[in-house]
């Protein structure tokens, strides 16, 4: 029996649709690199740049071997806490799980260690990174995606039956799932390696320690907005639902929508960064807006399908100021994050649970996960009056997160450290990773060249950008 | 009653190419933001990146709030000069007008700021450049919008019934209503700042200023051209719409036809201009080259929709002489235009409204205006034997086009000008923007560090690329 | 008669699938440029950075006029060797063939005169690229594709009937077709220019030469791995095809197979690569694992969409090794490819070729090439069990292209080298590329400036980056 006209339309329409947002969630990473090079001196430029490649091609070959099948894995052994089945693609496709699936997660997997890198940047041994970016995407990210994300994940809103607190955490592309692990981890590994030799001076205060190309970071930040285009309305996965009580909306209509809050949540942030940073430091800086925009993305990543336009804004409005006191706060404690990705993935992403609790609407909710049904009714924002259960989930879905990544990764760093396996020693530190361990700088000036004196060339190498 | 099968297919279709090539022309923000920083000095760096980032997140939420309203707005109130409904999205879906549409639209809003950035850059005051982006992407661009693009604008060709000149203009994807509108503001703005100091020797002669970095100019330029992807095709909105009279052909061919028509003319203008500028100033130079292709680019953006493909290629020809021409007009005049954006999207954008007067195609028009339909006549290109009403509703919008921006931005300038809040200082601009209003510079450079030194870091740091 | 419901919504679908993923493909030549500047010497980036623009426009005109004609013209005139017909787009549109796909063919002919311009950088005349360029993106390349992928190529393993050795030669998204005919002409270009000025010292050590920025070899690379996405899966043109002999599969599964198949390749290859050249030069080499990754990407190319993932893992596995032992190799002979292009394009695309003959299954190659019909039989891998039919035609392909390209190509080189346009003078290379030949560097550092001293300019334009 062939698959009838209906099916094939439909699932080539819906594979066009998750490739491409694939695509796009992949083009994160590259976003990751840019900013995270910029964001850093250009002693460490090419260890930067190579632990996102690293990411990405580590993470490949895990998620495709076991990440997949600890996130989505189905079948008789499945359980609430980490799938069974799919390893390294066995029985893909399913009729449930295509391979445009596997790739749409994959590129969410390995975005994850990609946040983190940024918190442990210019201070952290190579091989080290390879143990923490291994485990990181291949067991502790794919484990809280099974809890959320698989129809059979305690926390899971989409699976019918009994859900969490009647009601299931809503976490839609990833506050929680993704940025508040990738920033949890950030967290821990920052503290346990302490923060970067000259970062704090002899009273204790923050000396500041530029990035060192404000392009890079732009260039950066616009790749990682347009790949937030596939990671938040891509995670629908299929475009052609129509809504059973609608004549003329589907999930099309809920797509477009969460483009436009993921818009609006990113830009209000950043505006609100651009005029409160303008009132604490006196200046227009560029680098703060960039941040600040990547804030609001973070945060509204949770709600984004389930919420209206001016809500996102007031989600965005909050997550500026979010993010601007806990890099105070940071300061204050001696933290030291070089691109901000605690605070950032963390308290923007906790804030974006927290928020979505708030104001998700119920007929959205329905439509992101009973493809707009009619008669079913579901828990929803506090402040809409949906009550306590939702944000009660999300409060929960944050504890644990918080919880697990601690249990998990503390003691992967805090092991690493005891070993001296995790920090770079203080000279290399000084001449910067990339001479130490990478085997030059990433930028070479040359003045001149003759082919009589190769040995001048070493007098030009200079580290430039 | 639920929405149809047809109907949820088409909707699928349809959006799913919408939102992607929204996506593609959010890219040319980008785009622009590299182009315009590697074309400045690395001192102006960080400021014409935070112009470009802001045209973003300002446009994104002043668009939502009424500049979507002021284009598209329609129902009893509309007029032929002004939308006046759906602000701040509200009845947006009304089974017309989408979500997709919006963000599609939103993407081309942040657009014209940025062209127009160009011209004004590297001497101009930040607060002055938030007034002026959120006049001219809030204000100015959607009412120009509103009168070509929208069904009830006086300029339209899509409304049925009483077609301005018995024709309307054509201006598919804006080389009026986009390009020329950010190059007029530019060109005022341009005007009434005055050149760059140290642009024009005592004896006013044009002295070179270099910017900084030809890579990211290359960058950009490719960014571009693949975001433009999304803003000439992308513009019919719809790809599932079959033509009656054909066997085999709808939408879907008159847009990859256009996306060929798109490529032909950048190409051939990038061709010319690198030829043409060998002769005239005696090496092959990249960036002229870029520009170039862009000027072709411009010039299509218009017509891409109803002329053949050998049509591209002279309008592609044309524009990289109208190009140079005007540049090398522009140094005899002592205008100075870091981008050369008035030129550029002005200049080419003018000739691409003639252009398609000259050369637009019957039966291409009755497919991107009329689905196709049979037994429709429309008014075409005078070459072609087409008539004189079309050329004439083309000539007509761009007088209107340079009458508006005139009469709105001039003013604007000219008020910031007189109370001082324009330009920025002879000392400021000496320094660079960065360093007097951004709070340092994009690049640093740091040889070495030390704990216990950290004053040293400021004798390190540099301005470099 | 009009188009049918179900022939509008084929079309629509297949038309989307296939422009992004031709915008994917262009996305590539970015990639190239941003890959090679980086991996030049800044005095040469300009250069650079121009011919990849060049490729662009040159090959735009050149195949529009004639290299599609060459490549998948048919008609009556056809033959096995080259396409008669479609010049300049005549009678394109004709049912087979519309623009859409004529734009994703010359999205390929642009990047194989882009591998070329890596292995003949620093040291060639600016002219002789442009005949170069012309030539092969014009006639070499599109003659080569006629083979392979015209129904009516000699080497096709598409057409009904006779395929050559029973079987016909897969190179699926161009291994041979794209990459091995980069290569190979790069391989002649560098032999015959012979290498840079100081790349081997007196005693033919060779010398470390650099290229000047790391972050563009990674942007490159990322960008490229975005664009292999419409490179490899795309290939498939449609994606609306079922299966018969399915109850849920068709072309959206294989594509999905398709793109999981190159990331592995791809990720393998890295990972190999970075643990390789950690044993062999005692760091992590960020450069290194750019290159690997690329190497596993072109691997992969021609067995893509008719290999399991588990046996793309072999693939980058062994492409990794093939590269890393001809560089090894090319610096015992003295052979200088700035860009390695030669070793990766060249190398991993003849491996490629071979893997698809050991491992390609018969079922996927029944879906790639007879849309999944029933009772097909097909020569497959020889590894699996499918005999020497294949594998022999893989290895004709291979020699068919080294021959062709080397009697086409080498000729050319030969003869521009004899009249003195291939090569550069030693003092215009020594002081670059881009003084001599494109009017200045593609880097400037002004420190200060006034409009007093215009000629200080001169003391402060350096090259830096």
């Amino acid at each position: 029996m062939a698959v009838s006209w209906e099916e094939s339309v439909t699932s080539s329409i819906n594979t066009i649709y998750l490739l491409f947002s694939a695509y796009l969630v992949f083009v994160m990473q590259l976003g990751f690199a840019m900013l995270c090079a910029g964001s850093v001196r250009a002693k460490n430029a090419m260890n930067i740049l190579l632990t996102n490649v690293v990411d990405a091609v580590v993470g490949s070959i895990s998620y495709y071997l076991f990440g997949f099948a600890f996130a989505f894995g189905t079948g008789p052994n499945s359980n609430p806490f980490i799938g069974t089945t799919f390893f390294a693609l066995k029985d893909v496709p399913d009729g449930k799980y295509d391979y445009g699936f596997f790739l749409y997660q994959w590129a969410f997997a390995i975005a994850v260690a990609g946040i983190t890198s940024g918190s442990i940047a210019e201070r952290t041994q190579f091989s080290a990174y390879l143990v923490f970016s291994f485990f990181l995407s291949g067991f502790v990210y794919p484990i809280v995606a099974h809890w959320v994300w698989s129809s059979t994940g305690w926390l899971s809103c989409a699976g019918n039956g009994n859900l969490f607190l009647g009601s299931g955490a809503i976490d839609f592309a990833g506050s929680g799932v993704v940025h508040l692990v990738g920033g949890i981890a950030g967290l821990w590994g920052s503290i346990i390696e302490g923060p970067r030799v000259g970062r704090f001076d002899a009273f204790g205060k923050p000396v500041v320690m530029r990035g060192h190309n404000a392009t890079l970071v732009v260039l950066g930040t616009f790749l990682l907005w347009f790949g937030w285009f596939g990671f938040n309305p891509g995670s629908f996965v299929e475009i052609l639902v129509p809504y059973p009580d609608s004549v003329d909306q589907g999930n099309w209509t809920a797509i477009g929508r969460t483009a436009v809050t993921t818009t609006l949540a990113g830009s209000m942030s950043g505006i609100t960064t651009l005029f409160g940073r303008r009132l604490l430091i006196g200046h227009w800086d560029a680098l703060d807006v960039c941040n600040g925009v990547l804030g609001g993305f973070v945060a509204i990543t949770s709600g984004c399908a389930v919420v209206e336009p001016w809500a996102a804004i007031i989600c965005g409005l909050v997550a500026a100021w979010v993010l601007i006191g806990l890099n105070i706060l940071s300061a204050k404690l001696r933290f030291d994050d070089p691109l901000e990705a605690a605070q950032l993935h963390g308290g923007c992403g906790a804030w974006g649970l927290i928020f979505t609790g708030l104001f998700a609407k119920e007929e959205f909710i329905i439509q992101a996960y009973d493809s707009g049904k009619s008669g079913v009714s579901r828990s929803y924002g506090l402040l809409l009056g949906g009550g306590w259960g939702l944000v009660g989930a999300q409060v929960v879905e944050l504890v644990a997160i918080v919880g697990w990544v601690t249990v998990t990764m503390g003691p992967l760093f805090y092991v690493l450290h005891k070993l001296r396996l995790l920090r770079i020693s203080i000279d290399e530190e000084v001449a910067g990773l990339d001479i130490s361990s990478h085997g030059g700088y990433a930028y070479h000036h040359q003045v001149e060249e003759t082919s009589h004196a190769p040995q001048r060339y070493l007098d030009y190498i200079r580290m430039d950008n």
